[in-house]
């Protein structure tokens, strides 16, 4: 599959220096991913596509319109995600590309299957309207699993066939995204049958998401349409969806991770068929450690050959997705590429440019700066299921004491794992001194139902205060963890009346407030200005659990039934293996 | 692109043991290039998709239809040929399936381009209705060049846009086949351009030929279309294609191939581009040596990994057509297997599976035997420009000696070499003393017009007798060597009674003579007869020649002229580099 169409006739006149090309990078360390070598080279680009590389100190005939002198320093095909959510960036598709580009991230393959879960389709059209703007090319996925386990959640929007089939119209649209609900796969329940069916009308592609699936399970799955995947725990995991022909999506964010992946990528001479991912990368990491670099630069420091680095997060990325064109730097090629001043990719990129643009000089993104967005999808916070403080309280008779559930233990066991908490005033209390080791949390509807959950998580870490946010994937109801439910209340309260965000109230008094007024999900405002405000949130919570660093994601992510653990949803506490709810208060 | 379409229902109860699969091969040696790992495992069909691999010992819930015990041997996909003319084999599709699939060979893409010369779309059509019966799939990219170089030569066809988009209609097509005019390409003149339009609009495959060709002109080349090579004649060649982004499609063929291609092929760490093909096969090669196993083969013997060489003769192969679900063994792949005993690939398959289909057994081909083979593909030599063997005299007035060019001399130096021979008897003679260091050459067209050359050979070996061929590459005129004019001219009486073929006369009788009725080209018989009537040639001609092994290529190819060297047409004598004629006689 081609990215971009081509008119030979120029091409050809360009590449032989018979009219003069649009751009020219001279001297150059050019990385070849085509062949895992390093070498002195000038590139000539015209309409867009590579046209000619130059070797040995050949000049050109005409003078390009533009030249740009590289001065020895590395020219790399630009990066290619091959999964990722926007929404995680909590910055909208034309920010996010703004932010993005400085990194050397030419194109991203996107899930929107957050705003997908709030707003259904016109939401996903949203993400596509405000990619128009961005200088990273976005490239849609229709969301397979919205919502992800049906029944035990509710989501602002429900996918079938005839909402994938929609979406599948669009060019943007390359296929189906991570198909989560792995079991409805390889059962060949009717929905995700239905769903992949409208994928492969089409041709499209379908990217799979199955943790820790394997044996005659994952086989089926894997025959059943997905063949990807970037959710593995280990190395033998990654190894073994390998040697089943799935194609890695390697999602590195830390040393850990890129031990792990080198271990399980790396067995046997061949990685062909591994690429890499960012999946959720918050606006304060985009800020300081940039988008697929990230994974590119951890494996390096793992110990990983850049340029094999390099080819995961390029050539890769771009054949994973079916894409011919794009990926390396040789004639005929998109002309996606960055120059960076050393092999290690923990800096910005020098230059970018996307299809020979140049979108990023020294540094800096040179469009139009990113600003407050145009967006059409505020107004999703309908929260009924909360009029007070004691909505967040279990009501107990008299002095007798009860046992009430740990969310985060026991579903490794199989058994749900409880704490006896007294009662007091006609309700169950963390006694205070047991507060931080124990939390409560919940999940509260946010489309308009009386539906809430709530139950007790152990080693939060919050002896005070609410933290609440309209980020609990993928539903995304309003997701709390608090010591105290009146300021849990207030918390709610506040998040209605600004759209949604990422709050903390202690002793009734906001004390931080990330607004995401798009979606309830989003900032409509520019990258360093969310990146602040996020880590000003992350800040306050670190301190409030004595942590030196709190990660949004371990609030977040609680709410996702598709995995194997007990999961608070707005219908109640989930047994994650057996998708059912499970009683809460014994 | 998937290969074949899938009921991904019926799949997913095959994967997960619930319904009983078509075909189980236990206790393999799975040669795994998706990681380049072996390893025990078992595998299961339904289908034709391989729907499950075991490992560790698990066993199949249902017993299959068909279960074949591997023994502990290794198990590989099928061979793919990226690139080939079966028609030089000298086998009808049909015919040469049965032969080749004995190797492992499961899918060849052809170039169908010597019957298209010879009978324009009906011939391609005709090899397509041949393919129905081969048990290897067989794909077919549209011929790009016929004639190979226009106006200087006589071909029985012309493809224009409108033939290549009649074949583009048929599911079978891929794309356009080697686009050897790459000085038409590169100039972008109007015959080539508008050709690979016509494979542009369906989105098809553009398969290259570009000896030799370097710098901005083969960048050109590349934005013009075509991106794979089989052309190449060093390792800085091959390397140089290859950082250029073309595909590589290795014809390895000899030790001394293999010895390039390994140099050219493995510099730097990534080989995911490279490929292998076969290009021109005869029969008697078939017969002793195979397909595509003969590249592996070479390869391995020449140093590579035997697991690398695998994957460039599968994966890659079917990597560089564009298809997704074909050249792995893994879950969703085509069931396309191979059973061999050792990691040489130097003998015959045990076992070969096409889609699931057992189609070879201890190392037969378990389907109809292959017999006279169906053809509509007759009666096409119409010689009218000799009627003597005067004719393949140059006429000489009294005593005057004259000299006369000799085509295999001179083009590298840019000039022409001409030898003086004496006049006796009203025509110039070799003296009998120089016959075989001298030979004359002759192209006679075929195709009704009164239309030939005559030059002189050095070097072929012939000292008496005539050899003829009604394969000529690409327009498949007579081709001639000879030392008596006579029996030149009995040649050419006897391969228009029998409708083609390759001859040798001696003293007026025909000392060995394999027949090619179908279009001149090929045989409608076996292998096993057709190999060993052009093995009774080849030794012929070795004898005449006092040489070890006489190679046909050596004859068939010389009237190409897309190559850089003097060549004889029905025209004249060609000036490759410069494609117009030369004065033969000074």
């Amino acid at each position: 599959m081609e990215l971009i169409k081509k008119n030979r006739s120029v091409l050809i006149q360009a590449a032989l220096g018979n009219i003069a090309c649009d751009l020219s990078i001279e001297n150059a360390s050019l990385i070849n991913v085509l062949t895992g070598e390093i070498y002195p080279a000038s590139v000539d680009v015209k309409d867009g596509v590579i046209v000619r590389v130059r070797m040995d100190g050949e000049k050109v005939e005409i003078p390009s319109v533009k030249t740009v002198d590289a001065a020895g320093k590395y020219l790399a095909p630009g990066f290619f995600d091959t999964h990722m959510h926007i929404e995680s960036s909590l910055l909208v598709p034309e920010n996010f590309g703004k932010a993005a580009i400085e990194w050397g991230t030419t194109t991203v393959v996107t899930d929107p299957h957050e705003i997908g879960n709030v707003m259904g389709v016109p939401g996903v059209l949203y993400m596509l309207e405000s990619a128009k703007k961005s200088p990273v090319r976005q490239f849609i996925l229709a969301p397979s699993c919205i919502p992800s386990v049906p029944g035990i959640e509710s989501a602002g929007a429900e996918f079938g066939a005839a909402e994938v089939a929609e979406l599948m119209k669009y060019d943007e649209v390359l296929g189906l995204a991570e198909v989560m609900d792995y079991i409805g796969v390889y059962t060949d329940e009717k929905r995700m049958h239905d769903i992949i069916a409208e994928a492969d009308k089409v041709g499209g592609f379908i990217q799979g998401h199955a943790p820790e699936l394997k044996g005659k399970e994952l086989c089926a799955y894997i025959v059943g349409g997905p063949h990807t995947d970037h959710e593995m725990y280990t190395s033998e995991e990654i190894l073994n969806k390998r040697r089943l022909g799935m194609g890695i999506n390697a999602r590195v964010q830390t040393e850990k991770d890129a031990r792990m992946f080198i271990d399980g990528m790396t067995q046997g001479m061949f990685t062909d068929t591994v690429a890499l991912c960012t999946d959720d990368n918050f606006a304060h990491k985009v800020r300081d450690r940039g988008s697929v670099n990230i994974a590119v630069s951890e494996l390096i420091k793992a110990g990983m050959d850049p340029i094999l680095a390099v080819k995961m997060g390029t050539f890769n990325g771009a054949r994973d997705q079916g894409f011919t064109d794009v990926g390396a730097i040789a004639p005929g090629y998109v002309a996606d590429m960055q120059i960076v001043s050393d092999l290690t990719f923990v800096n910005k990129a020098e230059y970018v440019f996307v299809a020979g643009e140049m979108v990023v000089e020294n540094g800096k993104y040179t469009g139009e700066p990113a600003g407050k967005a145009w967006h059409n999808a505020g107004d999703t916070i309908n929260c009924i299921a909360v009029k007070s403080g004691d909505d967040f309280r279990i009501p107990a008779e008299g002095h007798a004491s009860r046992k009430v559930m740990v969310v985060n233990e026991g579903y490794r066991e199989d058994k749900l794992i409880r704490e006896e908490l007294p009662a007091e005033g006609g309700f169950l209390r963390i006694p205070e001194e047991r507060l931080g080791e124990l939390n409560w949390i919940s999940v509260v509807n946010r489309y308009g139902k009386d539906t809430k959950s709530l139950a007790l998580y152990r080693n939060f870490g919050l002896k005070r205060g609410a933290m609440a946010a309209s980020i609990g994937h993928d539903c995304h109801n309003l997701t709390l963890m608090f010591a105290d439910a009146d300021d849990a209340y207030i918390a709610v309260e506040e998040l209605k009346k600004c759209g949604g965000g990422i709050i903390y109230v202690r002793d009734g008094e906001v004390v931080s407030l990330l607004k995401l007024p798009v979606a309830g999900l989003m900032s409509d405002l520019p990258l360093e200005e969310v990146a602040a405000e996020t880590s000003h949130v992350v800040e306050t919570i670190s301190k409030e659990c004595g942590i030196e660093e709190f990660s949004l994601g371990s609030l977040i992510f609680l709410p996702l039934p598709v995995f194997n653990w007990y999961c608070p949803t707005d219908f109640g506490i989930v047994d994650g293996p057996r998708k059912k709810l499970v009683q809460v208060v014994e």
